[in-house]
C-alpha cells in the first residue's frame, strides 16, 4: 500500500476558500478530506464537455438560503439535467413571487408561530399568507399553464416561463436554458396544492405522471457521453437519478453525495454511493464521495472553491 | 410540576413484547418512553371508528422484512390511507412474482455483487432478474393495465388486482380492501421503468400526475372526522400526508413518527410532528411522539404490543 | 455466495419478546437482524463458562430507565468486568440515597427548570437537592472513604460497600459479587465534585490514576479465556475495554455495540467494531455485529430475549 | 416578532473564507447560519479578556489533521483551558516522535490492515510501530516523568516539557504557554498504556485522579471573569467542562458546539447547549450556539474566519 501523510491543515489570516479546500485535501482524511475530494470530482465533471451532469437537490434549500448558488450553477452551465422536490420549486416560487423567508428559531412554541401565520422550516419562517399570492398567480395563469397536454418537465418550463424576469429564479433559468428539470413527485408540493385548487373549482389540466422517464432515460441513453450525479439530500431527486444510470449503457463515473442521513436504516436516501456499483448504476471504476454534512454548510463551500478554480 | 417518577424497567423470563412495553411506558423516558408512547397513541388512534389514519412508509421495508407487518396493519383495517413510494411497491410486486430478497453484509465488494446479478439494499440483495420477471408481467398485463385513463391510485389497485391470490402482497391488499394507496412519484421506480419500457415501444398510457390530490384531499376534507398520522421514515409518503392535513379542516390529532433522520438540515423527513403545530398541520393540543429508531426495530415491537392489546 | 431469503417478519398476538427476536432472526436484515444477531452473540458468550464478558456502558442510564436490568445482568452473572462512566454511577448513587428521577420533556424552558431546581437530561429530569443528600452521604463516610491508598475500582467498592442494602445498585452488586468496575474518568462526575469538596475543605484523600490498568490488563492477559465485549454507548468506557483487548494475548472473539454514533467524524465512540481488526484488539474471526439503535430501546429487548433463552 | 428575511448566500470567484462566513451569517438559518453565528461567538469571546475560554475538544483529532489548528489557536492565547483525551495526546505525542499518520480509506479489509500493522481510525491509518517508538520515550524519560507526586495535569505539562522543541505539539505548548491542559481519563490511552508498561515492571509513580479538580474548579470559581465554552465533540472534555460552569459562580455566557451526535438517545456528548441552562451550567442569557456538523470540516472555517476577522 503506498499511502499519503496526513498533513496537518494550515489555516492563515485572508485566506481564499479555494486555499482551504487545498489544505482540506492536503489532510485528506475525515470530512474535511471528503469535502475537498468532492470539489475535485465536481472540477473534473465540469469542466470536461463531453460528462452530463445530473444534479438532484432534496430539502428546504430556498429557505436554507442556497437558491443564488443553485442559480449560479445553472446559469454557468454546470447542471446539465437538474432533478428536485416540489417544495424547492414551490419555494423558488414563493420568492419569485416577492415573498420572504425568515430567520427563525428552532426551539419555539409552535402555537405561537400558527397564531402568527408563519410557517416554521426548521430554524427558518415562511409566512403563511403566500398560499394566497400564489393562489393569484395560478388563478391568473390558469389558461397559459394548462393549455396543453404536457410532462411534469414541460409543466415546469411552461411555469418557469411566467416567471418575473427581475427576480432570479431556479424555474425562469431552467425554462430560458432549457436545461431538462424533473420533479417525479410534484403534486406532493404547494405547487401540487395550487393544481388540486383549480381541479376542485372544476377547471382541467393534463400533465403526464409517467411521461418524463422518457426525457431522462433519453438523455442518460446517450453512449457518447460519460456520467456525473451529484446529490444534494436523497429523496425522489437522487432516487430518480440513480434509476436513470442503472438503465444508461454507461453507468454514473463521478459521484457526489452531501447528506446527513445515515445507510443502516436501509433506505435510499442515505445509502453509500458505492452500493450503486451493485446495481450498475456507479462504475465500479468511479470516482465518487459520500460527504457526511449539512448541505448549507458544504455547498457554498463547494461551489466557492470552484468558481476559483474553474476558469 | 406534576411529574412522574422513572421507574426502572423491570425485565422478566418469558416477557409478552405487550408487557415489556408497558414497562417502558413506566419508564416514560429517552427512546424505550418514547415508543411505548407510540404504542399508546397508535392503540387510541385505531379503536376510535372516528379517526381516519393515514400511514405514510418509505425506505426499503420489503426487503427490510416489513412487508407482513404492513399487510397485516391493512388487513386488519388499522391503515385507512396508505401513502409510500414507488421502491416500496416494487419490492412488494418484485415478491409477489415469486422473487425473493436475501440476506447480505454491508461491507462487501460491490463490484462482486454486480457481476453476480445481485442489487445491494444496505445488507439485503434483490437478484437482478426480477426486472426481467417484472418485464413479462408488465407485457402480459399491459391492455388491462392502461386500458382507462387513471389517477396513480387507480393504477395501482389495477395493479394490485392482478398480483397472485396466493402470495398476499400490499398492492393486492389495498385493491381488494379499497384502501386508498398514494404513491405521487410512482415513476421513480422499478413500476415506472416497466411503464418506460411500454412507452419506450410505442405503447400507451394515461395516468395523471396531479388528479390524486383530490383523492387525498376529500379524505382529509371531512370534518366529521378526526385524522392520525403514522410515519415510518419521510420522504414523500410523510410529506404528502402532513400537506393533505395543512388542508384539512381539522388538523391531525394523533402523529407518530418513526425515523433515523435528524431536524436540523431542515429537511421534511426529519422534521419533528411539533413543528406541523406551526403550518395547521398538526393539533396543538394533539397527542403525539418522534420516535428515533430503526423502523425495522420499532415498528415490529409496536404492531406485536397492538395486536395483543387490542381485541 | 450461499444466501438465506429475507423471510419477513410475523407478529404476533401475545407475542414474547424471544420470539420476536427469533422472527427478526430470522428476517436477518437491517436493524431488526443486527438486534437478533446481538442476541445470539451474547447468548453464547455468556453460556460459555470460559468466555470473560467485558460489558462498557455510557450515558444516562439510570435516568434513562436501564438500572435494574444493568443490576439483573450484574446478579446473574453476565457480566465480568462492568466499565462505566462517573454520570452513570452518581444516578445510581442518587437513587441508592432515596432521591428519584423524573419523567420530563425535551422542548420545554431550561430557564423555567433552573427556576424549580429540575435539572434536564433530555427528556428526564433529576432535582437539584440531590447534591445536597450526596454531601451529606460524603460528610457522614469521608473516613470510611478515604482510609487508604486507593485505585478507583478499588474506591468504587468501597463506596458500594456503603451503599444502602435495601435499595439496589450498581455500585453495591458490583462490590458484593467482586466484579471489577472501573470508572477512568471518575472525577468527572457528582462523586468526584463531593470528593473534590472535601478536598477543598483540606481533607485528604489518595486514589491514583492509572493504577486501575493493572487490574484490567491483568484481567485480559489471560491467555486460557476468551473474550466478549458488549458495548452501550461509546465514550471511556468502550475505549477503556478496547485498549484492554489491544494488549490481550487474543483478540476479542465476540463483539456487540449498541449505538446512535457515526463512524465517519472518526471519534472512536462512532467506530464500527471491524476496525478494531486492525489495531488487534477483535478477533479476524470474530463474531460481532454494530446496532444502531438507542439503547433504551435495544438492551431491554436484549435482556428479555436472553433471560427467556437462557435457563 | 421581529424577523430577519432569509437573505440568499452569494458565493464569488477568489471569495475569502472569512466573506464566506459573512454570507453564512446573513443567511441566518440551518448548519450554514449556525457557523456563522459560531465564529461571531467566538470572536466575542476572545477579544474580551474578562473572558476565560475553555476549550474542550474529543475525537480523533490528529490523525484528522485538527493538530497545527489546536496549536495556533492554543499559540495565539484563544484557549484559555484546554480539555482533551488521552487518544488526542497519544496521537500529539505520536508525531511529535515524528511518527506519522496516513490517509486511508474505511472501505478496506481490516485483517489486511492487521498483517500490515496499520491501525485504522476511520480514514486515517497509523503504523502500529508507533508503540514501539512510545515505549522508548517513556522508558528514557520515565526517571524525569514519575519523580514527583503529581496531578494529571502537571503530569501533561512534564511530558510536555519533555517534547521536541522542533515539532510542534499541543503538549508542548500546553507547557511552554502554561495553559491549565486537563485529561481526566488519562490513563484511557497509549500514554496510559506505556505507564502502565513501566508499573508492570515494578517501576512506581504517583498521579492522582481527583486532584485536577481543585485546578479546574479554582478557575472556575473566579467571580471577576466571564467564562466561554467551545466543545469540538462531547464525551469526558465536554462534560468536565460542563460540571466546573455548574459550580462557577456565573455560568457560561458564551458557548460553541460542534457535534455530529444526537441529543435524543439522552447522552452527554448530543445534549443541545441549552439543556445546560436548568443545571445552572449555561447562563439562561447566554448567547450559544450548536452547530451539527464534522468538526474537521466547521474547526477550519471557524478558524480561517476567526484569524482574519481578528486584529
Amino acid at each position: 500500500m503506498d499511502l499519503s501523510k496526513v498533513s496537518q491543515i494550515d489555516v492563515r489570516k485572508g485566506m481564499l476558500v479555494a486555499d482551504l479546500v487545498k489544505e482540506m485535501s492536503g489532510s485528506g482524511v475525515m470530512g474535511a478530506g471528503k469535502l475537498a475530494h468532492a470539489v475535485d470530482i465536481a472540477e473534473i465533471a465540469i469542466k470536461d464537455p463531453n460528462t452530463v451532469l445530473f444534479f438532484g437537490i432534496a430539502g428546504a434549500m430556498v429557505p436554507g438560503g442556497m437558491k443564488k448558488i443553485m442559480i449560479d450553477m445553472l446559469e454557468a452551465g454546470w447542471i446539465d439535467v437538474f432533478v428536485t422536490t416540489g417544495a424547492n420549486l414551490t419555494h423558488d416560487l414563493v420568492e419569485a413571487l416577492g415573498y420572504h423567508h425568515y430567520q427563525g428559531r428552532a426551539d419555539v412554541s409552535d402555537a405561537e408561530l400558527h397564531k402568527k401565520g408563519l410557517d416554521r422550516i426548521y430554524n427558518s419562517f415562511m409566512p403563511n399568507n403566500v398560499y394566497e399570492g400564489m393562489e393569484d398567480f395560478f388563478e391568473k395563469h390558469w389558461d397559459e399553464l394548462s393549455k396543453d397536454k404536457m410532462n411534469i418537465k414541460e409543466f415546469l418550463w411552461k411555469l418557469g416561463s411566467l416567471m418575473p424576469k427581475d427576480k432570479p429564479s431556479i424555474l425562469r433559468i431552467c425554462y430560458e436554458k432549457k436545461i431538462p428539470i424533473f420533479c417525479p413527485a410534484i403534486s406532493d408540493s404547494g405547487i401540487g396544492l395550487m393544481v388540486w385548487g383549480r381541479i376542485a373549482q372544476g377547471k382541467k389540466i393534463s400533465v403526464d405522471a409517467f411521461d418524463d422517464l422518457k426525457d431522462i432515460l433519453d438523455i442518460a441513453w446517450d453512449d457518447k457521453k460519460k456520467f456525473a450525479v451529484w446529490y444534494c439530500g436523497g429523496g425522489v431527486p437522487k432516487n430518480f437519478i440513480q434509476q436513470a444510470m442503472q438503465f444508461a449503457p454507461r453507468s454514473a463515473e463521478f459521484g457526489i453525495q452531501i447528506t446527513m442521513d445515515r445507510p443502516e436504516p436501509g433506505g435510499s436516501s442515505g445509502a453509500e454511493l458505492r452500493e450503486g456499483i451493485s446495481w450498475g448504476k456507479m462504475s465500479e471504476k468511479g470516482n465518487f464521495v459520500d460527504v457526511i454534512c449539512d448541505v448549507t454548510i458544504a455547498l457554498p463551500i463547494i461551489v466557492a472553491a470552484l468558481k476559483t478554480r474553474l476558469k
